[in-house]
């Protein structure tokens, strides 16, 4: 059987057609245009996907369902978007739409959870059953997979692991808070504190790196920097691996799983972003040494890692 | 079907005959002699059971099992006692050794846990099937309970929700980490924070509250004296109203469970410690409004949480 995974993003939505093996056997795109309306953007998507069905020779038969990842403030119980900045959306009803086009069962989550699912069933995560999924990005998403199952809490609105506040009357968050996770660890912080060193360090090769155009960092450019043995980077690169440190060690407190897996953009550094998290957990974790070890991974879905996440709901879906 | 709960403390162990409703049929104890060995203790603790089983005139077979709540860092896989500071316990066969004298199948928690899972099946947690419980004591003991379940993460060592890192570089915990939880929002913090308070107040009315005796305050005695209106008190208690709410907002983003119960002797202060916190999580929360409402109980089960979270085990056990 197939499963239809919609990767939803800000300018693109993914699509895949996916099987059980986590094997991406067709993929098509479709443009978010901003002028449409969400109900038009969502109507069009559906019948992108019963077209894409027929011209492929597939039936909807074929097919488990339809899961869709998506940004924003997801409500997995009720199938509805309640807020998506990005997109947009307000109190939109996707998987109403969607399975009232398509026919097929329809399964939305938030992307970060859909994310975790992905790669506890196709990914880094496969051969275990309490996961915990940090996404590295714009802010940090969270995904948690209990029991062998996704958890995502009442209405689906739990797992929101960057808005732990691990620093009280710490940094302001964009969410209104302060000192949440997010604010230290996300890839929007690393930028920022980047950016903060080099204006305090004219003579950093941070500003070689970017040749002089301090818009040019992206979350790689400490690390990168710092491997060059550059003092400034590793100063940077070190806060980061201690704010990130902090968090992982507290969900492993808070849950013990098997492992921790890393996402987004700067989980491309490996075991540079790795390796200072376990030597710091293998230390510091409540009842060390007699608790197990929590490994911490990357994520191996990489690119794909939106579309095999969707197709997981649906995959999930079934086998309830 | 009866179940036998032990609740196991640093000074007595305390034993009840416990039937499905969650009613304690009988009830007895048995006093920790630190002098004696470990693996005497919990033979004693087996014979005593047996005895009383047959002296009530009831059978073995009456029995679904045992289940014990224990201080420490507990292995819920293999059933030992890895480490209990209080009991002095290495190491410990306890489930092995109790189902060899009893011949009765026996499962063992941390005493969280146990609490947790006594909560949801016969207390503050009935109606619900995701909860998180807080137990505010010498530490902050935690419980999760998920889609029905106890949750314990790997080897039984997740759930250590008073080591939750609030504020980085804050205070020195006992762990031997920094800005845990614990370290501002259990019964020690609030009564290290209360005698602070009035030593550098010494016309506030907790000095009378105590006559004049600091050694005399307990965790109630700044919630007590705030009543009175004095305002060194009612400092004291909004900031610990304040460190509490912190933990409980984390736990809501992260599980969005349908309620967070409080426990431990502090519960007692019931609508004066659960209404700052749901005011602040009220306005708070991540995704709000949008995102569920997350009630706040006190535990209802009082002195008898104990046993009867130590009984829920053994009935979870069957169910499984």
């Amino acid at each position: 059987m197939l499963a239809v995974g919609i990767d939803i993003g800000g300018t693109s939505m993914k699509i895949g057609f996916v099987n059980e093996k986590g094997e991406i056997l067709h993929r098509f795109r479709l443009g978010v245009n901003h002028e449409d309306g969400q109900v038009k953007m969502v109507k069009e998507l559906g019948e992108l996907v019963n077209q894409e069905i027929e011209e492929q020779g597939y039936k909807a038969s074929d097919f488990v369902g339809i899961g869709v990842g998506c940004p924003g403030c997801i409500n997995s119980e009720t199938g509805r978007c309640d807020f998506s900045g990005n997109l947009n959306w307000h109190d939109l009803d996707v998987v109403g739409l969607l399975n009232s086009i398509t026919g097929l069962d329809t399964r939305i989550a938030n992307d970060a959870s859909a994310a975790m699912l992905g790669e506890a069933m196709f990914g880094a995560g496969k051969e275990y059953k309490n996961l915990v999924l940090l996404t590295l990005g714009t802010g940090v998403g969270g995904g948690v997979y209990i029991n062998g199952r996704l958890y995502e809490g009442n209405e689906g609105k739990g797992g929101e692991l960057g808005h732990m506040i691990i620093r009280m009357h710490g940094r302001q968050c964009t969410c209104g808070s302060h000192g949440c996770f997010e604010a230290y660890a996300s890839a929007s912080a690393l930028i920022a504190d980047t950016k903060k060193a080099m204006k305090k360090h004219r003579d950093s090769k941070l500003w070689d790196y970017v040749h002089g155009n301090i818009d040019d960092v992206n979350g790689a450019t400490a690390f990168e920097v710092a491997k060059l043995g550059d003092p400034v980077a590793e100063e940077v690169v070190k806060n980061y691996s201690y704010y990130l440190s902090i968090g992982v060690l507290n969900y492993c407190n808070i849950f013990r799983p098997d492992a921790v897996i890393l996402g987004g953009g700067i989980s491309g550094q490996r075991e540079y972003l790795t390796r200072p998290i376990e030597e710091r957990l293998a230390a510091r974790h409540y009842g060390f040494p007699m608790s197990p070890k929590v490994r911490v991974f990357v994520s191996e879905l990489g690119n794909d890692a939106g579309i095999l996440g969707a197709a997981s709901l649906a995959f999930e879906k079934v086998k309830k």
